[in-house]
């Protein structure tokens, strides 16, 4: 199948969500990267694209240069989706200029600086019939889509209570001055950040994490935000009550603060018949619980879950979708043994451990055979 | 930087392991997969090549006539690796062909049928100064490394027991005839599968990976495998006992019957000093235990980490590489969209999501601005 | 050593708290109980007192009839110490009677109805120099109190964050009608529990075990509560926001109604340098985060905890405390046996274990010695 | 009820295993210890004797001297059962006399030195009609019962794999000489603790565990077993496969040698239909696996568990058994305060957390009823 041509706004050397959104594409395998503007310094932007093999001539210096150029070019050439990787002050205006162009886009959270900027987004999608994605990322692991499915069905009766949380530590050594080499800093600026740290960057997720799960809109919220520090302006820490309706309430955790957390985003649905909970640092295990009945822990590729969580996993049962990464590793080192470069003896298992493993297998059957007495491998 | 050319025999429509690869050298984006027999049967192969992309006049019908023509391209175009994964038995006849023909390999496990082919493709390996990688994909785990690297200083003192698990209960569903889906049944056919069914395909990762992480050799074998029911003609479950040297034991458990169990690979080795144990189910978490301290948890993405494990993991930590794919589940659901296919609205977050992220975080920053009081969303 | 007399309260015949206060009791081994007024109901009282081994003249109608008649015997007869295990509305009048005849006592939580009562109960117990116990009785594990020690050192840092989690579901059960058997529903009674339901009950808790673990005070508090359903009068389920100076704040989330959930009752305490998390149903793991350094898991029975967390394990490492209770299993089957009682065979193991036993350990040993061959058990 | 009247033999001061019997005697409820021969220093044992309260006529020299003395008594005054917990090789002589002479018996495991001796028991229990119990304290667990009663009901179909563990770390400290204190090394002399170290101490636990879950007799095994270190005359470590008929094979791995190990006694029973899983660090979780459904995670105080479990947990869902020894704990404190005996302000809530509490829950309650607004506590 024809790959869609893709274009990317950020995300040169060294940023690590333009990393993410590249692996991602390469994965999922319907997309090619041909042009973009990947860094507001165009002498890096131009050294990003020619290490990734791109086009010269399709590494440009601004975004109007970028859109001048693309829709001009014929119909099976031009590039159709763009993805918005730069910090968040900058996904509103490149995305208005994009939409009014006709690119479809994947735009990285959060969409905006104001509420007004994300109401004209939605009209410009909507009067141009574009695709938009935001990469709520979390929405695309099996468990999460498995959770939304067995709530759709009802199976937990009334819902009762709903507890968010997004614990992160990664500020405090930015705060305390342990490490300025962490490249975030730029979160803590209102002008790049917009109105929020914390609930802006990570508690929007948990936020969008009840919503889609549920089905549920919340409607009504009260927050206690902190700043942690005197010196800092923007929130790194909160809690946020919320209310669903006359009757259901629930709670969001946020924080940038809590030391010694890594990415801890976890989510709970009590409801009157059964209750689900899904942590994200072991993505694929949801547990149902239930007052009379054993917990039941829910994992990838079984024929027990519905066809949105089994199409999102592809390895079989008990294979985490990180294993994919971790043979990706092997290819990495045995690229670099191909290519002559330097490499670990660890990078990568030769043909000497193939003899090895065969020696194994036929010590064992040899063993068994010879009625369980020893051999040597 | 350039691509390396690669082929890729075996891994047509269906198959799951050259899936696999084809991922993992995608991910790692040192690979362009440009040619390769994909399947006995021409005509799915073809079917194969073109849903991939490939150029049709390099899908070859046989390996002779892929390397035949391969070998008479242009250095600068000709096929530089060629990733093997057929059933076990066409690795050693077609690795063979390959490696003197020049080619290297990335070659499925186990590697051959016999030791005596196993020994042979080792010395072709040495003449031609080829790179071969078997892919022991478990090594290519951060934590794995990290594991290596530890034992290597030392901080274990003497190693005093090793235990490795590797149980799956896959094979549950067809000897007892409830899922005749599955396609692995060659593993049962000795003239598919070689020696062994249990130890050939997953004991040999467990001992794979006490080789690897120990740096040490097993010695000597006892065995005790069990075909489980009457009929069947090779092991689906075993123990295996280790020897090392004049004190040291160890085990491998191993059994493709163990019901509800899914990729039940671990290791745990016991020094004088200090303890690991790893799991690949959470393959993020490696264990260290001590009668004197607590329990250590080392994760991935710190600085704590030696250079080999840091090297394998490319997400900040807390988030499991999993999350690549559940990006690019995004991704994909995005692309059908932008192609006008049929699709979940799970798939994908749209601008209405980012307009209500934006609600969330004003009124929750207008909260707290307002001493606490409820806002609507 | 002489053990301490004590009385009894409530804790009648079908009395879950008044148990598990006598078994406390009999393990410490430090109170032996005498006397007492164990239910409401004369007759059932003293079936209780039967049942129990005690004798019929100090079990009494009322608890001014037991003042009377205690207060006047000899010294070394006379009850010492009063454990007071009604429901909440009874405790603050028993407890002021008894402190003010000079009784020691052990009281159930909530303590009393209204701030002013417990604040008198504070000035009784001042002015008569008796010692009052409130029975928090999470503060009693092991793990617990080595987090309070750990905060005392100061290896937190300054503390950025607390929460603490009280989830239960038990009163699903009851408000949709489900279960009329279990007897709690004084609680839902605003006569008998106080003001509060949830938070009286469990919310107290987790405030007592932050205030205990920190040896912060808790200073403001915002709450939002809610009684699930239209027709209940407390509150069932809430969060509350806290404040404990300038810039620490933090939050209990507690709630009766989320089904699945047993006693789940975790806190987690965040700071510059390091944060401790702790959850009841797994007491013996008390784990310390930090950012630069592996996770680490502390446990008791071992040299690296403080004497506070020691004192209170009884047992080496890796035995639960709840050990005991399963030797106390057999125990109670081998009493059932030596009475004539009916018992099923689980119930302890015979004789004919130790045959099995002794046979199973000589064929292992002679196996070993015959080079490894098969023994007969 | 009448409480049996119990002597010891063995466990005075110091002894870990005899105190152990002691506190789960008084947790059941149904025994008293009224005399015994607790040291074989008679002045150690009247030390004992006195510290616990036992009448010093009734601390006897020897064993001997004991059932001379006892069997004079009058029916309603002598002692009816005895708990032997001496070192090993004592176990026999003891038994033997006692069972003679009537009574019933607690022993510890490993019953005898012999299979002959143990047998020649087994004999004499039957002859005189008398209880005998052996402390395979792990099948006093709630979960374990509940294990073997799902086995017994067919739900794993045939059983087509068993794996045992018992791992500990603790002689480690013992032969690397980094800890002198432990009491423990007898069970490194043949002559007190018998033909094994490892296997006689927690290998025949795991034995026990199989027998007891599963109802089956292991037919044959073969060991390899390990001194670890040249100079040590008993096992420290071995594997043992297992046979259990035609078919069916197992295993049972034990090490006293992998440090950082506790008590890791763990047992998997896969079938052809369903497995399960349990451990007894954390022995409130039984895990029941299935190719076709969610995982089961089956815990205590459930209606869905049998009446052997249920019969032996008497908390509710959540509250780990060791609950009672935090109350214990708590109580202990107490004890030290009335006697005026020093202690930490961590060992028992006063009558300050009361009111603290009670603050608490009316802020609460207020700042709820208030709209949500602040409130001091």
């Amino acid at each position: 199948m024809k790959k869609l041509r893709m274009g990317m706004i950020g995300g040169g050397i060294g940023a690590f969500i333009g990393d993410a959104h590249r692996r991602a594409s390469r994965i999922c395998n319907d997309f090619e990267l041909v042009g973009g503007v990947f860094d507001a310094d165009y002498e890096k932007s131009k050294e990003f694209a020619k290490k990734e093999g791109i086009s010269p001539d399709r590494c440009y210096k601004t975004v109007d240069e970028f859109i001048n150029a693309e829709t001009k070019m014929a119909a099976d050439k031009r590039i159709e989706v763009v993805a918005i990787v730069t910090p968040n002050a900058l996904h509103y205006p490149f995305a208005k200029s994009l939409l009014m162009n006709g690119f479809h886009l994947v735009c990285e959270k959060p969409m905006t600086m104001t509420v007004d900027e994300a109401l004209e987004l939605e009209k410009l999608v909507a009067k141009h019939k574009l695709t938009f994605a935001l990469t709520h990322t979390y929405t695309g692991y099996p468990m999460v889509r498995q959770m939304r499915d067995i709530i759709a069905s009802g199976a937990l009766g009334t819902i009762q209570r709903i507890d968010a949380q997004y614990y992160q530590g990664w500020i405090n050594s930015i705060i305390h001055g342990t490490d300025s080499r962490i490249t975030g800093v730029w979160r803590l600026d209102p002008k790049h950040a917009g109105a929020s740290s914390c609930m802006g960057d990570i508690g929007v997720h948990a936020f969008n994490l009840i919503e889609y799960t549920t089905g549920l809109e919340v409607k009504e919220v009260l927050s206690d935000l902190s700043s942690v520090t005197e010196d800092i302006k923007l929130d790194l820490d909160g809690t946020v009550l919320l209310r669903f309706g006359k009757l259901l309430k629930g709670v969001i955790r946020a924080s940038q603060v809590c030391g010694g957390e890594e990415n801890g985003i976890t989510i709970a649905v009590y409801g009157s018949k059964a209750s689900l909970k899904w942590g994200q640092e072991n993505p694929n295990y949801l547990y149902m619980l239930s007052d009379t009945e054993p917990t039941k822990t829910f994992k990838p590729a079984h024929g027990y879950n519905g066809k949105n969580a089994e199409a999102g996993h592809t390895m079989p049962a008990g294979h985490p979708e990180g294993i994919y990464e971790a043979l990706a590793n092997i290819y990495k080192g045995t690229a670099k043994s191909i290519r002559g470069e330097e490499f670990d003896p660890c990078e990568f298992p030769t043909v000497h451990d193939g003899v090895r493993g065969m020696k194994f297998i036929h010590a064992v059957v040899d063993s068994n055979k010879a009625g369980n007495t020893w051999m040597k491998v």
